[in-house]
């Protein structure tokens, strides 16, 4: 599903640095050093310990092939692949020193990804059915934002901006300086580059008439309560602008929203709240 | 209830770099850029929109200032507070640039922060009066670990270890490797330094035998059931070793664990799985 | 002109500290070091020895101020400023030690910016009665392209894509991978946010009409004859798609280029070629 | 001709990483990750649209392999050859995905080396015959400075002082510091270690007459008139002591400068304005 | 004897690539680059000038490795091993520009860590046969400190803290400022984590049984006289307490001291003060 | 004595940045956060134990300005002076915990660059009347260099090169290369730039004769015989070059090599085994 998207171990090598420098210390593994003799080799399974959609395999891949560049690896499963609990997702053979050392760093990060496409496909496999593409937001973790927003997508989700320097988002703070939708959609078109879409959230009708009416290229409908939604659908669509729908939206609320026909709907808890996908280092 | 505990804002600061930096890019923040005049003034208030413990309110002052270093801040409450939904949690004056700019990043780590104290906080509400002390892991987010690690403390926990290179955890493959726990423990004997601390994870009472007469300082008791949890603190007190419960803990379970007299429940949900708190800002 | 864009200190400073210490070694400003007492104060003009169009003057500022921060500095032009040869831009009171080791810096950086925002000018001042907009590229200095951005928009000309990542644009060998304008129109739309707008590179009339029959956001005409340009833009303002035109655009071509009524003319030439504005440091 | 310098990877890797992570940013090359599948190969041509004297092509080499280690590159030319307009540079076989996204990047640094190197040939070739030695000066691109004087090097010329830090240069400004030639000149020897050389920059016969005296190892002639010249490269020989002529060298000028006699001519123009050379990626 | 102790190179790296820029700054070794072809081959000896404990010979490995991938090393010694004035530690073959432009760096880091090896045997050597360990300080030198705390044990000492942070050590400032030993040890008790030991520095046997009752985990006994030793380790002994001598600890005064039955015997002087051994590089 | 050389503060922060986390990690000072109270505030007084000279006084501000930036400081001495133990350095107000903190990390690099200082000092001494300048080598603590050559002028020596890249320095394996000291400075002629001097390392007279007949800048005279010192001495100030003498200096043989005549003595040992300065902090 998320095929066409691969991590690049060249952009993701310093979040990978800067996690083991952040458990070893200058110290290092004390106890690993202590127990484990250099030349000792072990093999290790990665597994799923609860059912889940992975992200981030080839992640953990390269955490231990960091403390052991002769790792051998087989990947069991790809990034986007749902998986029952117990499920094996990877066969490792190396120093066992670096399964031990990396161990925790890899499922850190393998786990926090894992959670995120989790949380994305539940989502994704209640509102696809209805036509609306789960979109998160940029709610995630400084630092490992691209990595959260991969995992969006391995989950089927698809990713809203990336920061907020590739596209506006005119909020209601920037309405209440700007006074009013219209001038500051007018600043926003004034200054930004002609690669840049310009999304306007509105809260009610009116505002989105507004919105409409200035020829924004999207619409985000925040916090409309579902007829409302309908009818803000209905609008849009006569001027051929998508709908994004933001706000309050769970599991629970998820398919209800798609139903009112929303072409996106956007989930901040995806990335801020996600649980982790429990998996661990079989030895 | 945290007071001891402060963030420098020195070892803070790379870290809202990094984060800003991830979020602005090179091309900064389009829409406020456009839309809002640079010597346009603004008032904030941050607020929090459910209740819970706050961590991290100084983290979020410093991102604001990191943008506009005049900015004037009034903190309304101190980590460690426990606040109703709604509560203002700081007000804040200052460029009105700074204040759209940084908000996100602000957020995401305030929040963040103040999810893992808040689930502490309820940990730590059921365990202590049963004399348990609530700890975290090192199942932390990678890039975070200090600051999820103070959240924790802000919300009444206490830290386990913070890397591999500052105490000593003897777990199943290190007792694998070594052929045993007394071996293994003779090993980090030899080899630690005089400072460091040596805890063992048993996964039965035989375990917990050998790890008592080898003179552990501390014992993991890893997923034992609640009446084997009794015996074992039983046989550890008497060699007077503090124990720590591990494996399955949730507020559902933690009182019952509680309850069997350990000394120490400790529990990665705290960091890998809190839900951020809903925290927002009001201009 | 370009008083809604401002360069924040904090963005720019890694980039004045990696160039000083790119000049400084670390043996330091050898000939000032020995002949300029520690305490010796002086007076400084920065001066455009050329006429021409300024760019990061604040900049030059923050040069000087990162050497000796309690450096007087009195700006007398703001960037997007014409000034014939011989104008003062800012007047500096301050450490003699710190004018002179931070002079070449200070000019090297307002020198670039400024000669590219000197050769925007030029061509927007010959562009825009048609109605026609500048752009710079992504053929910038690596390291400094936020800078060299910055610069195109205070010469009064716009942004295209700061990167890779903010926008698309579909070329020549990705049609030939894609098979065709419209499969590769189609693989942009499937994988790419809903606030990335889509950009594809045409080199004849054929192209274009596929282009605009898969409804992309722009279109870049690249390399088209003048006549060819003309019914371009008649074929794109039907479907009321933006042009660009690219490819060959000099200071003696532009003219004629504007005057074919396309929106957008994109200039390598500004921020890869543009000489340096000569400025100096009168002491 | 520069057959004795090479650029060791290991140095310039930081900058191609830095370049790559300004094109890339976190959300990465959104073009081709949605139109190239990631297992398709693909075979492209490093060509001079333009004549020139090339300089960085294991540069462009080593940008490529960052993004996949195992490309297949066969250079056509050495740094420092000349090239008709058409020349290929360079084969490239690996995957299409790596050739796009790199393309830009590895082309930037390409031409920038190689526009430098060419303009410093053209004067090399002017002023060679009456043995004046082309050198650069500081005015370079904040960042790059390694490559663009190895890029002249490469031309033909060669490097004046890389920094404020290995070598002295006393200016008119030091000079009024010191109070003087004479004194400016003492200061620095009772400072600078036995290693480091002493220039002067004089502004006429009487100035240089007092540098001579007091034993500079060379003498800058800035601004002089070309009989000024060649009076004072009399002047100086007699004492054995080298000239660098400066100020207003140009391609016009530069054969008439070095018919005066001088050892050196100083160009700041080689590296603050030359021209890119026009290279391109075709596949 | 350091056996169990490895240094990772992936750790190191940083070290090494900060140390190289040190010395090579932007125009490389100039005089290298100018003598001797790129493609000449060389073989050369490291090879010890005094006799010492060697530390570090990895280290100087990876120096070479860094400048020339392709080196082939044969090392000859191991760390810890103690070497007679005139032994070869290892052969090299590789680029001669590899080896001259790296050797200083190499001996540099091989140099100061085989120092400190050497020092702390001939410590060991005289305090082992009584039971004391020797132990150093965190009088290190910044940036090193993992490097030297590995020669320490390279050298057959072991580790006292790594940094404030993995240990509690209270010493007379804190005593003061807590208004006593025991309520500054409770402070500690109430703040740390259950896997930080608490050690306390005593001046005199009174303060020693304040520390003792208090129940710490280790007493530092500083600038004892040595009957005051014999005594605090007879009082610590009853209580089961390790004890650690620190202050004026000599090659001249550390028998005596280890014969005082102390455990510990931490000196300062291994790090900060040991003089480099003399290593060269033989061609 | 060293008046003229002041370090920036600008350029030594990194250094002081990394040394406090080295020692801080991410828990931070675990000891000072559990015994002091924030708000408590404390005097302090920076005290050499023995007697020596002093460099780095504001370093050792710069630590605790990091920790604290309303620290109030007042030097009690000046980098180069020479105080008897006991002797106050710096009076020092402000936050209990920032002095505590800081302490070890601003006592390392005082302790340090004064133990340097003092070692400079006392061969500068002996030297001094015979006209031999003292100069260090690059011999120095990785990471360190700039700070230790500073020590080492404080001391009232002078500095060799800087690194490999700010002058030319042949030694015997150049020379072998080369095919002679003749080719080897021809070549090193050939590729350098005008203002970098040539120094040559000669083992006898024969290579003298050689070296001085080859017009270089400075001949190094490497463990030469004091007898030969003379000779060398004399043969190359007939020619107007001077002459270092390096290779088993020490305080008890440099008084005699410098009554040699030698213009310079080269000491490796002043920046690789100087034993640190006893400095500490009273409260």
């Amino acid at each position: 599903m998320a095929s066409n998207h691969q991590l690049s171990r060249w952009r993701v090598q310093p979040i990978i640095d800067a996690a083991l420098r952040e458990d070893l210390g200058d110290a290092g593994d004390l106890t690993t050093d202590a127990v484990v003799p250099a030349v000792r080799l072990a093999s290790a399974s990665l597994v799923a310990r609860r059912s889940g959609c992975i992200a981030g395999i080839e992640v953990a891949r390269w955490v231990f092939e960091t403390l052991d560049p002769a790792i051998e690896w087989r990947a069991l499963v790809e990034d986007g692949a749902e998986v029952p609990a117990g499920a094996p997702l990877a066969r490792i053979d190396g120093q066992a020193r670096a399964l031990l050392t990396g161990e925790r760093v890899a499922l850190n990060l393998l786990g926090r990804m894992s959670g995120i496409a989790s949380v994305t496909r539940d989502m994704v496999r209640i509102a696809a059915p209805a036509g609306a593409t789960i979109v998160c937001t940029r709610k995630t973790t400084p630092g490992l934002r691209a990595l959260e927003k991969y995992a969006v997508r391995a989950g089927g989700g698809r990713n809203h901006r990336f920061g907020l320097d590739d596209a506006i988002l005119i909020k209601d703070n920037h309405v209440a300086i700007a006074g009013g939708i219209t001038p500051a959609i007018a600043a926003c078109r004034e200054h930004a580059g002609h690669l840049v879409k310009i999304e306007v959230e509105v809260d009610n009708l009116d505002q989105l008439a507004e919105a409409l009416a200035a020829e924004v290229d999207v619409v985000m409908l925040d916090n409309f309560a579902l007829d409302e939604l309908v009818r803000a659908v209905a609008m849009a669509r006569e001027r051929g602008v998508p709908t994004e729908a933001s706000g309050g939206v769970t599991l629970e609320t998820v398919g209800a929203i798609a139903a009112t026909g929303v072409d996106l709907i956007s989930v901040g808890w995806l990335t801020h709240s996600a649980p982790a996908l429990d998996v661990a280092l079989d030895m």
